[in-house]
C-alpha cells in the first residue's frame, strides 16, 4: 500500500503547545493574503503565450536547479535526467526521455527528506495536482500520467495558474539587452495579471561575464548609443532603464561576486572604461568596474526611482566542466564568504544619507546578518534587508534570518519575502513556507512576552503584504 | 483606549511548560542580587554633581545611539530628534525642541518591536516611572509631562537612582587624558556609591584617532613626561594608570579596529614610535603601533594588576558625512569581520601562560565565539570571555553566546555581564535581561539532564555576581 | 552525603512533551546498533598487546587534551596534572603522581559543567565503572581506588572493553612512516576485533611539519624509493598506501592548515618539489606543496579506492612555549577562519565530477556549513560532509551541524558520526551523544510535520550505521 503524503495543515509551526496555537492564529490571518513576488525568474513567455505545459518532468524537474543539484551530487548524471550536453567532446551517453527521467527522479525522491524542496514538492503534488500518495518508484508512472493529463486542461494554462495562485504582482528578471517582447505582449493584452520586468544589467556591467563583449555591442544597437564611450554607455543604461520602467519595472538587480562599490572621479571612470572596452584589463579592473557601476546605478536610481537590489556572494558556475558542457543554472553556483562594511562604504559615502534612494541587500553568507547587515540597515536610511536568499530560503534559514537581524534592524528595515524562483508551481508553496516561519518566530516572541499578540499580528501582515509593496514601490492596482 | 504596556513578570523565559518553571526558580534566586557593572559609559559628573535630569527626551533618547540609529534608518533626521549639527555647510533645518522630538520618537516607537531597546524602555517606563499605557503618538505628551515632573523629585537624582537600583559597583570609562575631576569629587564625597573609572587610552595609542595629536601633547602635560620619546611615552602610561588606580580603576579598555597584537624589539619600537610622533607613517604603521601597544599594556598589567579589556571589531564612524556634521556615537559604528587566532599570538607568546595576567576578550563578530574565542579562553590561563557585546547584548544574542561558548570554554572562563551603556536608566533592565536569558539557558540544560538544578543554581549566582567580581578584581566593599 | 551522578536515561533529548516521546522512540531503535568508528586516534598497541590499564588518571585524564585544556585555562599547571616537561630550561617544579593529580582533577571537576566532556565522563563513571556519586574532592580517592582495582580485571583489558562496547569497526590513524607493527600483530592474531589503520601522511607532505626532514628520509628507507625525486616521492606514497590497505585501511586523512588545493603541471611540480626537499622554500611554497599534494592524493585514491578525509582549519600548537616544553596534543590547537569554495576548486576541476572518488570534508569553522560545505556536497558527486568535529562534537555543535547542512545537502551527503578520539573509554559515550542529538533533531522535524516518523526512523538508522559504512567503504564482516 502506498504511503500518504505528509502535508499537515499545521506543518512548520512550532511544536510547543503554548506557541503553536498563537502561530496558527497569526498564520490564519496571513495565509490567504495575495502573493507579492517582487523578485523572481519565471519566464514571461509563459504568460505572454499562455501555452499548456507538457509533463511533470519538464515542468517541475528540468528547470529547477535545486533538484538537479541534489540528484547530481548522488551520482545521477544529467543525461539520465533528460538534459542534453552541448559542449565539445561532450558525453555521448543516451539522454533519457521525460518519463524515464521522471522515474529516476521518483526513485531518488527520498534524497529530499528534510529539505525545503521536499516540502514544496509535496505541497505542489497535493494542492495543485491533487495527488495523495508519496512519490516513489512505484507511483512514478501514475504521477506522470495524472499530472500530464491535468496539464492539458484549460485551468492549468500559465495565466490560469497565476490567477488561481492569487498573485497580485510578479516580477521577472531580464537582461539589459533583452527585447522585452513578451512583456510588451503582456502590456498590450487584456489579461489583468500584473507581470513586470526587472532590470538586470550584469552582462553589460561585468567584464568577466561570458557574454560581455556581445552584450555590449547589442546594448549599443538596442539603445542607439555609443556604448564604447563612457558617457554613451551610461546613457544607454538610462535609456534601457526607461524601457524597463515602461514594462512595469520597479527595480534593478545586480548579481556581483562581491558587494564592493567604488567612487571614482569622472576621469578615472573614463580611463577604466576604456580599458574595459579595449579588453586591456589590469588585475582588479573587472572588480573595480563592477564596483563603480553599483555607484552609477545608485545615482540613476535617484533620478528614475528604481529600487536597487544587490545579490552578491555567489561563485557562479563553480564546476567548470559542467558549465562548458551544460551551461549555467544547473546547481553549480557555490556561495563564498563576503563582507559589506568596507565594500559598501564608497557608495554610502555618496548617497547613504538619502532616504529617496532604496537599496535592498541580500547575502548567501549568513555571518553578515548580525555582524554587518542588520547594523547597516539599522542605520543608513537608504538600506533595507532582503529576505533569506537561495540556499537559505528554508525553514531554518528563514528563522535564522529573523533571529539574527530583528534585534538590531527591527522588522521595518526588512522587505518581506522574495520567492526568487524559476519554478512557477512552487511560488505559493514558497510564500506559504515563509509565512509559516515568520508566524512561528512571532509566536515565540509572543510566548516569551517580548511582543503582544496584537503587535505580532500587525507585523505578520506587514511582513507578508505591506512591506514588500512599500519596499519595491508597488502601487495599488486600481 | 490606550493599550497596556507588555512587561510580564515571566518575560524572556522559555515557553516550554517543563522549562519555564525551572528558569523561574533560578531567576528568582538571582533577580535581586546587587548589580556589578564593571564596564560602561555613564557620565561621572552625574554622580559627582547629583543634579536632576530634565525631561525624558534628553535623558532617554538623545544619549542613546541604539534609539537614534533606528529612527535615522527610517528617515527621521537628527534635527527632528533635537540634535544639532556642528559641521561646516551643515543642514540649516530647524532643530526640534525636546517635546516635539519626544512626540516624533513616540510616533515611531513601533519600530522597536522585537528589539531589546523596546524591552528595556518598557521596563524603564513601568518600573522606574510608573507608566502603564503603551507609548504612542497619543500618549506622548502625558509621558513627557509625567516623567519630567518625576525627574524633578529628590529620589530621581543620580545618586538616589544609583542606590535604588542596588548597584554595588559601577565603572565609567575615561580617556587617558581625562582630568578625572569628577572621580576625585566622588572619592572625596561622603556618598557610599562605588563609582570608579577605567583606563581607556585609545586617543593616545591610535595614530588614526581624530584627536591623537592633541591628546599626545596633553598626555605629556598631564604626566610631566616627554611623550615624544618611546620611554617617556611608556612612562606616561604608567603614571596615568596609577592615577586611574587611585580613582578606583581595576581595568583598562582598548577599542581597536582589530585584535592584532605585536611583539617588536625595543629598537623596532623606538623606530616605529618616532614615525608615529613625526606623522611619517608608512602603510600599516598605525595598525602595527596599536598592535604593539596591546602587548605593552599587557606588560604593564603584570606590574599594576589592572585587568585588560579588548573590544575590537567596530568600524567607528562609518558614515563620514554624519560624523563630520554630528560627531561620534550617533549609531553609525558598523561591525566588521575579525579574527583572533593569529592576531593575539604575539601577545600570547609573551604572556599567554601567565595566570597573573587577565585579559577579557569581546567581539562583534559572533563567528569568533565557537571558532576561536572559546578555544582560546579554554586554553590560555590569561584569557577570559567578555559577554555578548553591543549589537549582541540582546535575548537572542546572549543565548547564542552561551550556546556557542559554553561547550568549549565552560562557564568559568566567562565573566558575567557588562551593560556597556551610557543610558543610566537602562542599567537594571539590561542586567535583568541578561539574568533572565542566562537562567533560560541553564533551565534548558537542566530540562535536558545536562546539568542538575543544584549546579545550575550555583552557576546562575556565579554568572550574576561572583564571576564579574572575580574577573574584574573587585574587592568586597566593607 | 555525596550527590548522585546525573546520567538520566532521557538526557540530551528535547524537553518538549510532544517531541521527547518521538525522540525516545527513534533513539531506542538506534541505541544498541554496533559502533562504526571510522576515524579516531586510539593506540593500536592497546589492542595488540592487550595489557591492563593502571589507574583512572593515566587512562582518562593524561591522554585527553579536552580535559587538560580546560584545567590549564584555569591556572592548573601541567606538572600538577602529572605531565612532565621535556624542553630546555623547563619548569623544575615537582610533578604530581597520578593519585595527587587525580585529586586535583576531581577538585576542579565543576569546570566541566555544561560541557560534553562532563557528560561523557559521567557516562563512563556510571556505565563502565559503576560509580554513582559525583566526582568531587571528597570522592576522589574512592574513585581512584575503585577504578584502579577494576582496571586490573580481565574484563577491563582493551580487547575485552572493545568487545563489550559493541564496536564493529575501529580505525586508528598512523603516520606515513609508521611501521604498522601493532596492526600486523592484530592482523595475525586470532582476535576477531576489527581494528584497522588510516593513512595520515602529514609529516611527509607538510614542509613546515616539525619532523618533515626526518620523516622524508625515513619515508625513503621504508619504501625503498628515492623520496628526493618527485616521481620517487609519489611512488613512495603509492607503496605505503598499499601497505596501509594491507592493514585494513579504507581511508586517508589530511590535517592541513587550510583546504587549499592546486593543480600544477608536472614540470611545476618537479620544480616545487626540488625547492621543498632542498629546504629552499619561497614564501607560499609550503602552502602550495600541501595544496598540490591533496590533488595528488585524490588522483591516487581514484586508483586504490581509499576514501580521502580533509581535516583543515586548525592552528596547531598555537602556544609556542607549551609546545616546546610539553609537545603537541595538550589542548593548544586553535581553530582559524577558512574557506572552501575557492580552495577546493583546483582539485574539483580535476576530479570533481567523478563519483568513484570520495572526499569527506570537515571543518572547525562552522560558518562553512551552510555557506560553502552544504552547497558543495549538495552538488559535487565526489564530496561528502564529515560530522561536527572536535570542538563542535557536542550537543549544540551537532545540532547546529544538522540545522545548517540538512536543508541544502540533505542527509545522504553526510557520513554519520566520527568519534575522533584518543580516549578509548569515551567511545560509546560519544556515539551515544551523537545518536541522541540526531534523534532529537529528527524528532523536531517529525513534530513540525517536515518528515514522517517512518522516514525519520530510516534516516536515524542510516545516520547511525548504514551511512558510515557506505561512506568509508567498509565491507560487511562475514
Amino acid at each position: 500500500m502506498a504511503l500518504t503524503i505528509n502535508n499537515h495543515p499545521e506543518r512548520l509551526l512550532p511544536v510547543d503547545p503554548n506557541i503553536r496555537p498563537v502561530a496558527l492564529r497569526l498564520y490564519q490571518e496571513v495565509r490567504d493574503l495575495p502573493i507579492i513576488s517582487p523578485h523572481g525568474h519565471t519566464d514571461p513567455s509563459w504568460f505572454a503565450e499562455n501555452q499548456n505545459f507538457t509533463n511533470p518532468h519538464d515542468l517541475l524537474v528540468t528547470p529547477d536547479h535545486y533538484l538537479i543539484r541534489m540528484l547530481y551530487s548522488q551520482g545521477v548524471r544529467l543525461a539520465e535526467l533528460g538534459i542534453k550536453a552541448k559542449g565539445i567532446g561532450r558525453p555521448t551517453e543516451p539522454v533519457n526521455d521525460s518519463r524515464s527521467a521522471w522515474r529516476l527522479f521518483a526513485k531518488n525522491y527520498f534524497l529530499f527528506r528534510g529539505t525545503p524542496s521536499g516540502i514544496w514538492l509535496n505541497q505542489i503534488f497535493t494542492d495543485v495536482f491533487n495527488q495523495s500518495e508519496v512519490l516513489t518508484e512505484v507511483t512514478a508512472d501514475k504521477y506522470f500520467d495524472s499530472i500530464s493529463e491535468q496539464l492539458q486542461q484549460e485551468e492549468f494554462r500559465p495565466r490560469q495558474i497565476f490567477d488561481r495562485f492569487n498573485i497580485e504582482f510578479l516580477a521577472t528578471t531580464e537582461s539589459a539587452v533583452d527585447s522585452l517582447k513578451y512583456h510588451k505582449i503582456l502590456r498590450d493584452s487584456d489579461w489583468n495579471g500584473r507581470v513586470v520586468t526587472t532590470y538586470r544589467p550584469d552582462s553589460v556591467i561585468d567584464p568577466e561575464h561570458a557574454r560581455f563583449t556581445d552584450s555590449l555591442a547589442l546594448f549599443g544597437e538596442i539603445t542607439g548609443e555609443n556604448t564604447y564611450s563612457w558617457q554613451g554607455y551610461l546613457q544607454a543604461h538610462r535609456n534601457r532603464r526607461a524601457d524597463f520602467i515602461a514594462m512595469g519595472a520597479t527595480s534593478t538587480d545586480h548579481g556581483h561576486a562581491t558587494a564592493r562599490t567604488a567612487n571614482l572621479s569622472n576621469i578615472e571612470c573614463e580611463k577604466l572604461f576604456s580599458r574595459v572596452v579595449s579588453g586591456q584589463l589590469a588585475p582588479g579592473d573587472a572588480e573595480l568596474f563592477r564596483a563603480q557601476m553599483l555607484t552609477e546605478m545608485a545615482r540613476m536610481s535617484l533620478d528614475d526611482k528604481l529600487v536597487m537590489q544587490i545579490h552578491p556572494g555567489s561563485f557562479r558556475n563553480h564546476n567548470t566542466w559542467l558549465f562548458e558542457q551544460y551551461g549555467g543554472d544547473k546547481g553549480a553556483d557555490i556561495p563564498q564568504p563576503i563582507e559589506f562594511s568596507s565594500a559598501l562604504k564608497p557608495l554610502l559615502d555618496c548617497f547613504g544619507n538619502n532616504s529617496e534612494l532604496s537599496i535592498i541587500l541580500f547575502t548567501l553568507d549568513e555571518t553578515n546578518y548580525a555582524r554587518e547587515l542588520a547594523p547597516l540597515a539599522g542605520h543608513y536610511p537608504c538600506l533595507r534587508l532582503g529576505p533569506a536568499w537561495w540556499f537559505n530560503d528554508s525553514p531554518e534559514g528563514i528563522l535564522r534570518f529573523r533571529e539574527q537581524t530583528t534585534e538590531t534592524a527591527g522588522f521595518y528595515n526588512t522587505v518581506g519575502f522574495n520567492d526568487d524562483t524559476r519554478a512557477l508551481l512552487s511560488i505559493p508553496a514558497r510564500h506559504d513556507m515563509s509565512r509559516r516561519i515568520d508566524c512561528s518566530y512571532l509566536a515565540r516572541l509572543v510566548g516569551e512576552h517580548r511582543l503582544t499578540e496584537d503587535d505580532a499580528l500587525q507585523v505578520a501582515k506587514d511582513l507578508t503584504y505591506n512591506l514588500p509593496k512599500k519596499a519595491y514601490r508597488i502601487e495599488d492596482n486600481d
